[in-house]
């Protein structure tokens, strides 16, 4: 029903069933992948009213298994990347895989789909930086990062009367920056 | 032998076969295409010491076949994640299916994966923008933006000896820019 690819590797088709509604990839030497797709083979649809919510799961330092939500795999949207490179240092959130104790390796992660109604994916929130497939989430990436640089060149603004007189050090006026 | 997906929709693993050694998949409503995954199924390898050049090939604004080299796939490197939004305003390059002139529709791009040597593939230099599937590509992406964004401001430097008297108008030290 689902495959997996990560970009410059060979295709996986073959993902370990843990229940009757739950699909798990394994992710062999994870710390050097940068973008994971999760797409549907085409073969057999969700079933009418559910949908697949994609998890990426890795080891933390005690060699616990961490759960985060990447996005979500439909019948209308069948297929997805996530950059699940620099995940690593969120936190994990509630997952459907709980009981399941999938025996952890240091190096080995792995992408869990768990199929589910679509009314609960949609009450479901992703973690932000795993997005890459739509323009939108770049652009929203890219204001967030100029965002965050104007907060930080402002935090060191200086209006002139505070300044320490030194004529020869470059000045660039805040209205420029936030223009940009 | 090669599958293509475009993120959010099914995969397709059923290339048509123009020439012995090139194979074209069609890409419907492309211009609501950001990302593009091409890969091998893992069925068949290429031949020893040959690989993969994977092109984008849209209509011009005359109905004209224009290609731009993404980049490649191999039997070391089997996937690879293209970017393809936003490489319509770039030139075509030099490109292997010149002769065969596949009928163009406005609405509808191609990729187009050509077998040769990999001496070959290693003399081709890829659109640059296209590139997406590993972190330096990203951090460069980043790192030119940046650059840009301080050589910007920095046209609108000025020192405190050139300074309109004017001291409510915010001003931030050039080197808190460089340095971020």
């Amino acid at each position: 029903m689902f495959g997996c690819l990560v970009a410059g590797r060979l295709v996986q088709a073959a993902p370990q069933q843990v229940a009757e509604d739950k699909f798990v990839f394994d992710l062999p030497d994870y710390e050097n992948i940068n973008h994971v797709v999760v797409f549907m083979l085409g073969t057999i649809p969700f079933p009418e009213g559910m949908g697949g919510s994609v998890y990426f799961c890795y080891p933390d330092q005690s060699g616990m298994a961490v759960w985060q939500l990447l996005g979500f795999v439909t019948n209308e949207k069948p297929s997805a990347i996530f950059k699940i490179s620099g995940l690593k240092s969120g936190k994990g959130s509630q997952h459907p895989f709980g009981a399941m104790n999938l025996p952890q390796t240091p190096t080995v992660a792995q992408i869990g789909i768990s199929v589910e109604l679509l009314e609960s994916l949609a009450q479901q929130t992703p973690v932000a930086s795993a997005a890459v497939s739509s323009v939108d989430s770049f652009t929203e990436f890219t204001q967030k990062m100029l965002d965050n640089f104007y907060n930080f060149a402002s935090s060191f603004a200086v209006t002139q009367a505070q300044m320490t007189p030194n004529p020869s050090e470059a000045f660039i006026p805040a209205n420029v920056v936030l223009k940009w």
